[in-house]
């Protein structure tokens, strides 16, 4: 009898073209899009550079892009590079069923995978949608006591995902996939005490990478565990004390995961997003302006506290996971961006007296896309906002328009207007083109 | 107030070799020795194989040596393809308290670190010293729950040990090394349900690659948590649901936990040993001889057919996790080495024969160094041995006579008797020399 891990491998290597329907199709193209928007945003970020610095010290084939540039590294250097990029400002897609985030390991392991291989857009597309898949119901699988305990599950299972998609890219056979996976399983890892510093973004390019070199290793003969998921001490009872693996291949083929990743309206921790929202509705509706607070009491889901409860963040990194730095910033600005997570933004007094000024009550009975402002100014007037699915969750997605808003801001500084708009046009036709192209197409020259 | 990481980095780079005891300096020479005989010995296996062309494949710097050629690689390739081979016959260092194999992970990061930074051998001494303790007193902070859970020990721990002993030879200072403890905590992974595959041996350099990219990133720059082993959600707590961290820095330059480190007489589970000796004190003392045995029946720690309980073995890995396989092996031939762990061996019938007449009874009360075995021959006889401190366990340790020859064994097929005296003399007196003179004396030519 196969294994679990025997049939999701099997299941993973028959996943063609055309069954995948129209919209997951659409799907994947919109998280290859955002991916690479995101990416080229987190380019020049600090800890980019270090990780740059450090592939090129180290020396490696000229196989496959650094996402901005038309550097090549190593396949497994690029999609570490570019993971860590992808996720660096915290702005990429968002499963919100368990705050994986699926693109920032996947795409840029495919990406590299499939410029190496001269692999087509469709064979891209093909990689994506069963990476994703695969790693999102492994996910669901040990979500939420996983997650609860400390695990940073975007890499914890993000390395499933990025070897099943280097996998497919390399054309490997069921057998090597299922070798593939234990390559994989052995080496997932990642902590949420790091949130908050450069470990987090680290994270998923690492995860990409070991994903990539499972893929390899496999195809190169590498054996491993027949059973890594589901073995009385595989994966899953290591890593979490409730795992129901049965939800791994669980309509496989009918029901898409893939349709409840999320793209991000802003870029931070996905459970501000809901607070966000409302100071902008507040904004709106009652014309509250940042000088006029008083103080704003918000109330929302635990998690919000828990993954973001940052009060004083030092950092932009951690301003990410400061629920009262994105409340104060959305009072100020009017389109909270990457410029709004710097650290020179946390250290603007403005914003630290604004900070000051926010609390925020946890009630259980919140929906994580849910959140309800309240408002004192300082004339007095007392205001109400409430949200209830916040901007870019499966119930009030980001349109396609939102999404190309998204990306524009997000390249044009660095590819210019007609870069950037051939760059989202080739995303959205993705099938006509590959990932060689799409690389070169997102180098700025 | 500092975290006990912090407390940890501060004890680690503070670690010099004047205050490094005689019996201290003399087991780590006997670890650099032991870890480079038995790499050696596993240069030409195909695991290591597969992993050298696959690092080839890839590219990178000449920065650090391949044990055993003159090849170059990049320092993080070095020290993934050196500690899966340092590991890969599973004939490397034990820490009989926590099953760490200490040295695979630790020796190959401080080699390649060692020799691309150009130290010198009191340098290697300092950080293996300083890595090896610091990784064991964490490992004795979770085991033996981490270990029950299903985690691979050497992997997980080992990571810490890498990248401690590779921010050791580059300087880092107090506050690097805790980023680096940091970026180690987040990589550190491995499933023991790979035991029996390539996945083992890889996973020892798969821990020896990260830990020595901890060091280099945080040596860049690196941010990450000031707690990652005891926050609420810190590593410790993750991975463990009993973890005593006062034991990392208790006694801390008084007691060292690097003395209890057991060279192996044989290439298989160290859990296997007192069978082994059982038999083979039973063959001195009772001359049984291999076609005499019509049952033999062993009683053993419950950890002997937990971790080797494989009564089938079908490849030399997974051999080395049979102790049927063992101790039929042992009735074979008269000293157990690499060659009696092949596929070849595995599938020779008549050891398959004598397999089938093993028996194995755990027993609690036995301790992990004790056996029992029970001999009826196929004229009626009956015989009992029993091995009370297995061979290179802390109360019989192998002495360095023992380790010398079994150095020489393992290197003399492939750097010829010249060669391999001259490493031994260099391990010997590790301080006179320099880590690049220690690997290119290993390089066979």
């Amino acid at each position: 009898m196969r294994s679990i891990t025997e049939e999701l491998a099997q299941s993973c290597c028959g996943m063609r073209y055309g069954d995948i329907p129209p919209s997951v199709r659409h799907q994947a193209r919109r998280c290859i899009l955002d991916c690479l928007g995101v990416a080229l945003a987190g380019a020049e970020h600090e800890t980019t550079d270090i990780l740059r610095r450090h592939v090129r010290s180290m020396g490696g084939a000229e196989q496959s892009a650094i996402i901005g540039s038309e550097q090549l590294v190593s396949v497994e250097q690029a999609a570490l590079v570019n993971g860590t990029m992808a996720h660096v400002h915290d702005f990429d897609d968002t499963h919100l069923s368990t705050v994986i985030h699926p693109s920032c390991t996947i795409v840029p392991a495919a990406l590299a995978v499939g410029q190496w291989k001269a692999a087509g857009g469709r064979d891209l597309l093909e990689a994506v949608v069963t990476g994703m898949e695969a790693a999102l119901r492994i996910g669901l699988a040990v979500y939420p006591e996983h997650y609860d305990r400390g695990w940073h599950i975007t890499g914890t299972v993000g390395v499933f995902g990025a070897a099943i998609a280097a996998g497919r890219l390399l054309q490997l056979d069921a057998a090597q996939l299922t070798a593939a996976i234990g390559t994989a399983a052995t080496q997932s890892s990642g902590l949420r005490e790091l949130f908050g510093t450069m470990g987090k973004p680290y994270l998923a390019g690492h995860a990409a990478c070991n994903g990539v070199r499972a893929a390899l290793l496999a195809e190169a003969g590498f054996s491993s565990s027949h059973q890594p998921l589901q073995a009385p001490r595989g994966w899953a009872q290591v890593v979490s004390s409730s795992a129901e693996l049965d939800r791994v291949l669980s309509d496989w083929g009918q029901h898409f995961e893939v349709l409840d990743v999320g793209v991000k309206p802003y870029p931070s921790g996905v459970v501000t997003h809901p607070a966000i929202d409302a100071v902008y509705r507040c904004r709106r509706r009652h014309g509250v302006k940042a000088e006029e607070v008083k103080w704003a009491k918000l109330v929302a889901h635990p998690l919000v506290l828990e993954l973001t409860g940052k009060k004083e963040p030092q950092t932009g990194l951690e301003a990410k996971f400061s629920v009262y730095h994105c409340v104060a910033a959305a009072f100020s600005y009017d389109n909270l961006g990457v410029g709004e997570f710097t650290d020179r933004m946390v250290a603007d007094s403005r914003i630290a007296q604004l900070r000051d000024k926010v609390t925020v009550q946890t009630d259980s009975r919140c929906r994580p896309d849910q959140a309800r402002l309240e408002v004192v100014t300082k004339s007095g007037e007392n205001f109400s906002t409430s949200v209830e699915h916040a901007t870019g969750s499966p119930d009030n997605p980001m349109s396609d328009d939102q999404l190309e808003d998204k990306f524009t801001m997000l390249t044009e500084p660095m590819l210019g207007a007609n870069q950037a708009h051939k760059l989202m046009q080739m995303c959205w036709e993705v099938e006509q083109t590959d990932p060689a192209a799409l690389l070169a197409a997102a180098a700025s020259t």
